[in-house]
């Protein structure tokens, strides 16, 4: 997209999607929902605008100052434009799905709007793609849903897909489990988010060995896993260590030469998830493409699932290629016209009898034109006398 | 949709679209617009806020009082939530689409918002999808798109689809060429839209027999024209009437056995177009369709186009055939999973290994279990069973 003066016709952080952005973006859409839904995916539709009370309920409040306010003028109560689709899929799994059969697979796909972009992402209203799997506690859903996430995204045409895993739970375990405060665990968390080996020592104390040894244990599943082994964790972190090492073993049975990584000590921005959680990255792919983990849905179900970043996403895909365009002219036989379509053609009728076919297929950037029963190549013909009128 | 007690968890005019309608509903709109691209409408996607100012220009007035208004707090100035996407489809064509080439092809779907619902159509959240041939002047145009809504909408399956034709143009341009004065006219053309014989009679003086013979000229469109072509029209209108015909001539040309009515006292609702407008009806459908028209496009381009109402449509459309779902015991090989997903199955993958896969897939839903390296229906085995756990 261009980002030129007339853009200021918009608000900032809103634009308009144009051709062929705008049809490669919902082909995308299009596509990672069927895959969705041939896992047994269900797409539900929740509106854009709900009660503020139900839109930041529960995990939704974390959106509260990102959210749009509205008065709804038939009940005099606040409503609020959506700025993440998690919260509205929880409350219908709680409320008009609670009677549907566990576990309960979902998809979602929509656009949310925020009050404020960030500078590192400046848009305000987005696209959200994802899945929720809804009641489902053991290592098999977390990677179901991880396995999921690689498929699609591989089968969209993405390459070189490395999925990183985390435990935001391992840290707060181990260290509560060791007597630690609750504020020196929050520093040794951040010390370790910002993988600073010399704040880590100083919160960690005589355990120092032990979270410094976290900060080594990141890279490739299998090695990060191994070095996690050789921490000497207390019980509590031990059983979700184990839990971790299940999640892995789930998915290089089903998938052997997926790209995991694993980094124990990383927590930011997981803060909301209790067991194992992920964030997508591709090759070439500037952002991370979308993330996602086990949480507690609405009504206490243990739940995972993952948000897909379609504005990432699109950068990170190859460009579709265009389709054929053939000017058709004017009284061309419906048939005809319908047969090329069929054939993959884009047919451009004609609105006017022309005398020179060739120079307005070319104008109406069409490669073709239907002459004599037959598709005519507009590039093959006279391009001298097309550009000087060019 | 259930209009249950959990459905006041949103606001009035507001809901969740639950599977497996939020599919459906997603599939009508990718194939409508997989339709229009094979025709050359290319996508565009407008953001769902603009500022007021833009949103509410030119033809956009008349949404004025159904728009949603929010404040931005990075420009402070007042933005919209769209009503409509017409006017940003016309921003879009007279701003950054200005140098392409005319005539522009552009379609569009995606949701709108009102502040409040009508009577006959309570929801406040809609959803819209349409076309606009934009720099396009000439009954060719007017019938390409009559013709893109006709085909678009058998395409889908609809059946006893009819296209009502009117003239907008007509009777003011008739009255206005007699000499009635400004307020005459209108009450002439609200008596013509309610069909008042004796109203008519009365406004149009010793025209009356002219203006009665427009309620008189309704009906399918060759016996229409035929009647309209008695009327002693004064030349305006006359004029008005021959494009009018040009445009059937063109529609029956391509489809001869299109079913094409005319009312060419129909006003009401057309008050935005200044020729040819149409309204779409098919068989069994509760309410309109859709309905397009020739306008005036925002920076003076002769245009013309349509809006389907996507509530009506999918309310009017077959519902689709439920995809069968076969269950995969835990550990089921990825290619085989695959493989039955190419074939058209929904693979819901079990999470635990359960000793009565029959019973669990009947839980879930699945038709089928996979076994032995092959698919057993659920419903032939042990259905007593079943019953007793049910």
């Amino acid at each position: 997209m261009q980002a030129s003066a007339e853009n200021a016709l918009l608000p900032t952080g809103l634009s308009d999607l144009l051709p062929p952005d705008a049809a490669f973006e919902a082909a995308v859409v299009d596509r990672l929902t069927a895959l969705f839904a041939a896992q047994g995916y269900e797409r539900i539709k929740p509106p854009l605008i709900e009660f503020e009370t139900s839109l930041l309920a529960g995990a939704g409040a974390a959106m509260a100052e990102h959210t749009f306010r509205l008065m709804d003028p038939i009940s005099h109560r606040m409503m609020g434009l959506r700025a993440d689709m998690t919260p509205q899929v929880a409350r219908i799994a709680a409320t008009r799905l609670k009677n549907s059969p566990r576990p309960l697979r979902l998809s979602y796909a929509g656009q949310v709007l925020r009050v404020k972009g960030t500078e590192l992402k400046p848009a305000r209203q987005l696209g959200q793609v994802g899945i929720e799997l809804i009641g489902a506690e053991g290592p098999a859903a977390d990677a179901e849903v991880i396995l999921l996430a690689a498929e699609t995204l591989s089968a969209l045409g993405l390459e070189g897909l490395t999925i990183d895993l985390n435990l935001p739970t391992l840290v707060p375990a181990a260290a509560q489990a060791l007597g630690f405060r609750k504020t020196a665990i929050k520093s040794l968390v951040q010390a370790l988010d910002r993988k600073d080996a010399a704040a880590v020592a100083g919160h960690a104390g005589r355990h120092a060995v032990l979270f410094q040894g976290l900060i080594g244990a990141a890279g490739p599943a299998r090695r990060a896993l191994a070095a996690l082994q050789r921490l000497d964790l207390p019980p509590e972190a031990a059983e979700e260590r184990r839990r971790l090492g299940e999640v892995v073993a789930h998915a290089f049975r089903a998938l052997p030469r997926l790209h995991l990584t694993i980094d124990p000590a990383e927590h930011r921005g997981f803060e909301y998830y209790n067991g194992v959680g992920f964030s997508l990255f591709a090759r070439g792919a500037r952002n991370e493409l979308g993330r996602g983990g086990r949480y507690v849905s609405g009504e206490g179900e243990p739940s995972t699932g993952f948000s897909l970043y379609l504005d990432s996403l699109i950068q990170a895909l190859p460009a579709p290629a265009a389709a054929r365009r053939i000017l058709l002219p004017l009284g061309t036989a419906r048939g005809a016209a319908a047969k090329l379509r069929r054939e993959g053609w884009i047919t451009i009728g004609a609105l006017h009898a022309t005398a020179d076919m060739m120079d307005e297929a070319h104008r109406l950037h069409c490669s073709h034109v239907w002459q004599g029963g037959r598709a005519r190549s507009v590039a093959k013909t006279s391009p001298r006398r097309r550009k000087t009128k060019a």
